[in-house]
């Protein structure tokens, strides 16, 4: 099979309430004078394209079909879950947030001939594809000696990381708090925050990951497993004065949990008079992942000055206009191998991605547990 | 007992876990020259003033002691409620965020001289207390004919109801939701909403509120107890548009459905293309009260464009300034009959409002239950 065409996850969720993964066969399509055709050789499986991927499926029902080469993969929507997939219903859907590869076509204008071989990162979608046309002012092209695969995840965790220390100086905080600390996302955190000069207090759920985290430099690191859990984060945030927190987790008591701490804290540094409403320092959980699908649950003992809100990357860089933008996406670049490398446990092509053991194993969204296809593996 | 000395009502947590309300006779204060001293004559028993009369005791554990005319309330405060406590602990607090009565007193001001036997209303704070001295400029005088129990809300619940409707407008929405709709603050806010064209989804709790509601001219009036609550909802934010709402119950899950409605409202609208992030329409519910006071349970089915954050008056005045409050404060000077009237069910003492019965029936904080506490009613 050449150039013309390759293969494409898709996602499906019928309206019978049945998930299914399948790939198929989609023509190349021809580049446009300021387009080009890359062959995708590294995207990785981030949190966010689980989401979409397996959307509300319930995985315990997973039943594998089709053959060697056209697997499917088919799993329930229990009901409740289908109302969030409303929109989705009956549509099927690439997928793929973000990848790197190597320009093999391109369009007739001098910009396009200019990346012809080419190893190039792109945050386009559908990128769990063999071939995928993109504008050029969509693709960033990488360094000299940098490959699809340490480039492969140069938006999504970098950008994130950096937009949460952004919103943290934005919103007037100081310092800030981390959940699933430990993650991909997490370390790289931790390396900004460490270069910057900022105080982060991880969060962690094992006393392993605690040690990934020390080992990595890390000076606040709570484990939310521990029977000191809140005296230790309360202590952590009495030091820091941390009074935003990025939260990965989503489900569960632990946003409500750092809000309650983050107001003993203030309280315990006796710079406010009490009032029945609870300290006048504003408390602030963003909420940009769902590692706990089950319901947030908010135990309000910390005043009325609090926010918990969702927080997502896309809305936070249209916010912060163009040139920021551009500033954050050098940084980037220009610390790939460094501040910004991901490391990854597994390799799959996209026969492989549709293997139930894998499948079973990325969708668990295990700390340290990363994914990246590379949808020419088999090649 | 003349005007030097008065009765006051105090509440107290202990360290020891234990919670006290009492009567203290304190010395009224001698007017400086721009104060007066208030004969307090009504005063209402707002949410706001429940919150810190009781605290986080368990009235099931009430205990009654004292005198007749000096009676103490006790009850336990739960271990796990302390924590929240902690900043007003061993402190002996005088209560009453409002109220009005009559000026007795003045200080040596032309100002002060020109408010003697005027009826003012105030929001001093220790308005539990047969006699305030307060500072000129703390006093509302009102129009001649107006009673104090007809100037005794003249701030919390109306500042409150015009706060939410200016919020909605500032923050890019166009209508509102509220919950606890049948309340006191509820009513209000329906005829602010219907004297000024605003759509206002009311959410209530049983078919009675609705009827009370409906009675008023409630257009949108849906029944949390109804098993077609969520089509209900759905169907009244599809027409009216509403994505903030302001809710008094804070704790279940009530919050949360009125998210994943307003979510699918707006996919029901189909105006916005699906994104596996949910639709980029902010939505926001911010809670004002608790009249629930479990956990507030988050069902996150409704993408990440989303907040949930605390309300309250005085930070929302502070923010949209002086000259912005004196037009909200005009408005209820001027419709104080009409749109801003409150109505009580019982009007008690000082000793009354320590009565076990009394304390029960208003510490439930029922929908269209409310005290009125008149400190100078024994005399």
């Amino acid at each position: 099979m050449g150039v013309e065409t390759g293969l494409q996850l898709r996602t499906l969720i019928k309206r019978s309430g049945e998930l299914e993964l399948s790939l198929v066969d989609v023509p190349t399509p021809e580049p446009g004078p300021d387009e080009v055709v890359v062959r995708i050789e590294a995207a990785p499986i981030n949190p966010s394209d689980l989401g979409l991927l397996v959307g509300a499926a319930d995985l315990s029902t997973m039943q594998a079909s089709g053959t060697k080469d056209r697997p499917v993969i088919t799993a329930k929507v229990p009901e409740a879950g289908m109302r969030a997939m409303a929109a989705r219903v009956d549509e099927s859907m690439p997928i793929g947030n973000e990848g790197a590869g190597v320009v093999v076509k391109t369009g007739s204008s001098d910009a396009a001939k200019a990346l012809m071989g080419r190893t190039v990162a792109a945050i386009g979608g559908a990128m769990y594809s063999q071939y995928r046309c993109l504008k050029v002012s969509e693709c960033l092209p990488l360094p000299a000696g940098t490959t699809p695969a340490e480039g492969a995840s140069c938006f999504v965790n970098p950008l994130t990381s950096l937009g949460m220390t952004e919103t943290m100086r934005r919103e007037g905080h100081t310092a800030l708090v981390h959940t699933a600390a430990a993650s991909n996302l997490g370390q790289m955190l931790n390396k900004i925050c460490l270069k910057d000069g900022i105080a982060l207090v991880n969060i962690v759920r094992s006393a392993a990951q605690a040690e990934i985290l020390r080992g990595l430099g890390a000076k606040y690191v709570v484990d939310s497993t521990s029977p000191t859990f809140m005296d230790d984060l309360i202590a952590a945030l009495v030091e820091t004065g941390a009074t935003i927190a990025f939260d990965a987790i989503g489900g569960g008591k632990l946003a409500g949990q750092i809000l309650n701490a983050m107001e003993a804290a203030i309280n315990k540094s006796g710079k406010h008079p009490y009032s029945r409403y609870g300290s006048n320092v504003h408390k602030q959980v963003y909420i940009y992942g769902g590692l706990d699908t089950r319901p947030t649950e908010i135990t309000r003992g910390f005043g009325m000055t609090w926010s918990v809100g969702g927080w997502l990357l896309f809305p936070f860089l249209m916010k912060i206009g163009k040139a920021d933008t551009e500033r954050l996406r050098q940084r980037v670049v220009d610390e790939l191998k460094t501040t910004f490398a991901s490391h990854y446990t597994k390799v799959v092509s996209l026969t492989e991605a549709l293997d139930p053991a894998n499948l079973a194993a990325y969708a668990k969204r295990a700390t340290g547990e990363k994914f990246l296809i590379d949808p020419n593996k088999d090649k």
